[in-house]
C-alpha cells in the first residue's frame, strides 16, 4: 500500500468509520457515497476517491455494504489489534481520558499511568491501574510493552518525557501539551490542542464579522 | 484582508503566537523566521509566507521583534477581545475544560454551563457559575450574550443542541462530540476528537511497521 496517504484522508476515513458504525448493526445495511459524503461534510467524489486508494469497494448503484466497509476501514486504520497505551500525567485531562470508555472499545488500552506528584503515585485508578512514578518511565514502558504514550503533562515537562519515551522505543505520541514536540522522523505525533482550536474559531468569527457576511 | 486564509495557516499562526509568548517577556527580544520554523516544525520560507499575508513584519537580517509580532498575531486571530463562551455538557470533559486556566487567560470566558442532569443543575462551579438546565439554553445564550458554545454532550444529543444554539444566534462552536455537526455556512465549527487522533496514530504506526522503516 502506498504510504502517500495524506493526513486529511486518514481523518476522513476515521469519520466514515464512525458513520458506518452507526449503521452496521442492521444486517444487510448499505450506504452510498452520497450518504457518507453528506454525513461527513464532503463530496461523493471525494468519498469514492478516498476509498479507491485502498482497492475497490461497493457496486455501482448498490452502495457499500456497511459492515464490510467498516471492517475494511478498521483494517486500514490498524484497529484490528489492541494498542498498549501509557498515560503520562495524571491530572484533569489524564483522568478524563482514562475514564473515556470509547478508548478501550476502540482498541486503545491504557495499561499504565505515570505522574511525578507524590500525592498521586500509588493511588489506584478504577481498581485497575496504579499510578506510578514517572521517574521509572523507561522501566514501565518496557515492562508493559507500550506502543503509544499520551503526553498530558505541563508544557514545561512535555519535551523531556517525549524524548525519554522515544529513547525507550515508543513510536506513537498523542500530545495534549500546548507545544510542538520535536521527535525523530519515524515517530508519529498527533496533537490535541484546545487553545489552537479556540484560536481558529476566534479567527473565523473575527473575519466573518469583519466582512459582514452574516 | 483576504478571507482566503487556509485552516492550516491559521493553525500555524496560533503556533507562532505560542512560541513568541514564551519570549516576549524579555524586553527587546527578537526572533528569526528560522527560529520560529524550527520550533513550529516548518520551514523559514513557510513562516515568511504566512506572515507576509498580513503585511510586512520584521527587518531583513534583524528578525522580528517578539512583542510586536505577538501583538499583531493576537490582533489577526481576534484575541484582543473577550469571547463569551457557554459550556453545554457538565461531564468530565466539560469540567476539565472549565478548570483549564489557559482559557480565561486567552480571552475565552466561560460565562454559562448547562446540562440536563438534575443532579448537576443548580450546583455551583468554582463559586463562579451555576449549572443551568439545558432546557433553557436559548434564554441563557441571549442573557449572557454568548459568542461561542462548547458542545461536550454525548453524540446522540450534539446535533440538537448545536441546532438550538445556531438558531439562537451563535456563530462559533467548539465540538467535542464524536460526530460531524451540520451547520449553516456562516457558522464556524472546530472539532476536538480524541478518537480521530488516536486512529490517525494507529494508521501511522500500522503503516510504519508494515513498511519496516524503523
Amino acid at each position: 500500500m502506498s504510504r502517500k496517504i495524506s493526513e486529511s484522508t486518514v481523518r476522513r476515513l476515521s469519520q466514515y468509520l464512525r458513520i458506518l458504525e452507526a449503521r452496521e448493526a442492521r444486517p444487510g445495511a448499505t450506504v452510498s457515497s452520497t450518504d457518507l459524503a453528506a454525513e461527513a461534510g464532503t463530496t461523493a467524489a471525494q468519498v469514492r476517491k478516498d476509498l479507491s486508494l485502498f482497492g475497490s469497494f461497493g457496486k455501482r448503484g448498490l452502495g457499500y455494504a456497511a459492515g464490510d466497509l467498516a471492517d475494511r476501514l478498521r483494517e486500514i486504520l490498524g484497529l484490528e489489534r489492541v494498542w498498549r497505551v501509557a498515560l503520562i500525567g495524571a491530572g484533569r485531562i489524564g483522568s478524563a481520558l482514562f475514564e473515556y470508555a470509547d478508548f478501550r472499545r476502540r482498541g486503545f488500552d491504557i495499561v499504565a499511568v505515570l505522574d511525578n506528584d507524590p500525592g498521586k503515585i500509588g493511588t489506584e485508578w478504577s481498581g485497575a491501574v496504579e499510578v506510578e512514578d514517572v521517574e521509572g518511565l523507561e522501566v514501565v514502558l518496557q515492562r508493559e510493552s507500550v506502543d503509544v504514550v499520551i503526553v498530558a503533562v505541563p508544557a514545561s515537562a512535555a519535551q523531556e518525557v517525549s524524548d525519554r519515551a522515544v529513547t525507550a522505543g515508543v513510536r506513537g505520541i498523542l500530545n495534549f501539551a500546548p507545544l510542538q514536540l520535536r521527535v525523530p522522523e519515524d515517530v508519529s505525533v498527533q496533537d490535541v490542542n484546545v487553545v489552537t482550536e479556540l484560536e481558529a474559531l476566534s479567527f473565523d468569527l473575527t473575519h466573518l464579522h469583519a466582512t459582514g457576511t452574516d
